[in-house]
């Protein structure tokens, strides 16, 4: 499918993220301060919360779905009405639509519009079902023979993380505290985290509740959309908290999402199958299509004050398990899951040094600092940090992708006099 | 402190989990089928929605808190309102209130109706704080001398598990299915759970909000109240799953609180010490007094159309570290915590063989059954079977108690057909 013409300019050039053929869905401030959702276009955003309230935009019989500026309510309304508002909101915005003058007043710049979490996320769980990140980590911690743990071919192994800690891209992110202890030191000590570290991944976003165990394809059905996501990761809490019942609050002080969630719909162009199974997979976790998506991911650095440097590229396509293999699972047990819950892919890793998706491995533990751009050097994040992950697939002449999933570091809050010794 | 009489008569026995010296919260469905606020009395609830409503009770100059039949809102109104609503609740039920024909109308028995849960599930994160059961089940899989892993007497060990599948006292809880492999079998199969088990814990919960770091006093203040919970497991799922990152689906069928959430306030009196330590705490996990409390426990196991047989009695207070601790701990790397976040305790195991707070370790690892009074044995939980949890602190001729927390085992449901090779 070629790009799709609108009548938003900005919309039609294949660099722009946001073209007709993708149509993410965010929230921002409005100038009277308050929460809208948002659709992007080009360089703008169709403002769909006062489209709404100006009777431009109807859902079915509902009122005010989009009044509290979250995506909340409408994912819960279903899959007929996702993809009805899909072909209302690409009538709305097609070359030659000729309401599009009275559109224009709820047009808004994203330039210098501030957005915010486009969803209340229920519950968030984060998986570790790329290959070549599980191979390195494994690597690391237990040698190459035992690299991969027993079950890792036959279960897309996940955890669950922190909903409440889950922000949106431009949230500034403060290196945690936290108890930490050194292989050759004799008792923990209480202090900032010294190996603080992102992790490169997807999100998707479950937009229908499961009562019961749901198969894959039922799982690919209930997914509203993906987003960029950031595991913000302390290296040294983690190593010393999560034997034997995994991380905690290594992975409790953010995760950030892009600010766009793009639909299933829009990358439905991009579909292509997982890679060839080493082990045979239980019937429970067979796909009946092609479920992964090919998108092509970078991350950024950039040291305060300094240019960035592109530290890694890789492609979500590179992961061993999709998301719809993760959601079936999760609901294997008998677990409900709800409208708004978050499922991390783990970390997106290539086969390639320059394809890794965290600084403990492109770093291999600190061991190879990588060097920037500007000179410097690194093995984990330093204060003042700026860390951009981007992603798009990509058409032809066109793109679908994210927006910038961003955070900077801010240096550790001082430890409480209470906390002190 | 001694019994504190009421006139509703019944509440006045030393046999009654609710004299006036508890007034735990809960929530029930009202004859029309709504959720309402109650608070238990003797064998009695106090409608409190309908009271709100009909103008007898009123906090402070808010509208309908109790409208919708959840305790969410009232938590969040904070400790002095939690205070000042305790205060008026013990005069309008006090023996010798001269309003209480008025009341009268507001009562409902508790036998025959149905309790709901009393609050929504913000997160949910379960801790592995019982030093005794530590003990047993590292002793069970690493070995006498590799028990307690190296950060066990350092850190509050907890990891996030899942609150869309808290459920209420009474809700059946179905046997999962799941990925299961025996060390001898070579690839894992997916069927029912065959090593189903309970653990008895108690559940605090979170009633204020953090942003930043808390320190235990202030952690203890921002408990609203307790509950028992049973924090369902299934073990051979958990054995082919939990490694690296984890319990994940082993813990995600089901976990049970007591209908009641018996108040920080109720259980003041019954305040203890958590044990010595054996190796000094960081400062930020000190406790600034008694943060633990007695409260004596047990689990009664009563296989279907059979008599109870009790398999386990401990108390609250063999924990090693409390609450306080724990949330403490979960905000030490800025994890936000939010209202109606629960925390479990852990499994609350005592030194002695019929302490024990899990079928894991009553049977240790299926090695030893148990026999019940029915003279049927017991390794791990049949279809069928009715799990009770009670708790209660003793006080001078009266009891501060939960009510039970229960839940019948049902049979496995099938595997659907696309999950079967």
């Amino acid at each position: 499918m070629p790009l799709q013409p609108s009548w938003v300019e900005s919309a039609n050039t294949p660099e722009t993220d946001f073209p007709l053929n993708n149509l993410p869905y965010g929230a921002f401030l409005s100038d009277a301060g308050e929460p809208h959702c948002g659709v992007a276009i080009g360089d703008m955003i169709l403002d769909v919360t006062s489209a709404e309230a100006s009777g431009i935009i109807q859902i079915e019989d509902e009122d005010e779905v989009f009044f509290f500026g979250d995506w909340t309510e409408f994912m819960a309304l279903g899959p007929a009405v996702w993809a009805a508002f899909r072909a209302e909101v690409t009538r709305l915005l097609a070359d030659g639509y000729e309401g599009a003058p009275e559109l224009v007043e709820h047009m808004v710049p994203q330039v210098g519009t501030r957005m915010v979490m486009p969803f209340a996320v229920s519950e968030y769980t984060d998986f570790y079902a790329g290959r070549h990140h599980a191979t390195n980590v494994g690597t690391m911690f237990r040698g190459a023979e035992n690299a991969l743990p027993p079950n890792w071919l036959s279960i897309p192994i996940g955890y669950n993380g922190r909903a409440s800690s889950v922000v949106v891209s431009g949230t500034p992110v403060r290196r945690p505290l936290g108890q930490l202890k050194a292989p050759d030191e004799d008792l923990p000590r209480f202090g900032p985290c010294a190996r603080f570290d992102l992790e490169l991944e997807m999100g998707a976003i479950v937009g229908q509740p499961s009562e019961g165990m749901v198969s894959v394809g039922q799982a690919d059905e209930m997914i509203f959309g993906y987003v960029l996501l950031n595991d913000w990761s302390a290296r040294d809490i983690q190593a010393w908290e999560y034997q034997p019942l995994g991380p905690f609050q290594a992975k409790a002080t953010a995760t950030t999402v892009s600010p766009w969630i793009v639909t299933r719909a829009a990358l439905e162009p991009f579909r292509c199958a997982t890679p060839k199974r080493e082990r045979p997979l239980l019937p429970y976790l067979r796909e009946p299509g092609p479920m992964l998506y090919d998108i092509a991911l970078e991350v950024g650095l950039a040291p305060e004050g300094k240019p960035e440097t592109v530290i890694a590229r890789t492609n979500y396509r590179e992961m061993y398990y999709s998301a719809a293999q993760q959601l079936a699972h999760h609901t294997s047990s008998g677990c409900p899951m709800r409208v708004g819950d978050l499922l991390g892919s783990g970390t997106i890793s290539g086969p390639e040094p320059h394809q890794r998706g965290s600084l403990l491995e492109l770093s291999w533990g600190g061991k190879e600092p990588i060097t920037l751009d500007s000179g410097e050097t690194r093995s984990f994040l330093e204060d003042g940090d700026t860390l951009t992950l981007r992603g798009a697939a990509l058409g032809d002449g066109y793109r679908v992708g994210f927006g910038a999933c961003t955070g900077q570091i801010l240096p550790a809050g001082a430890v409480p006099d209470w906390a002190q010794d």
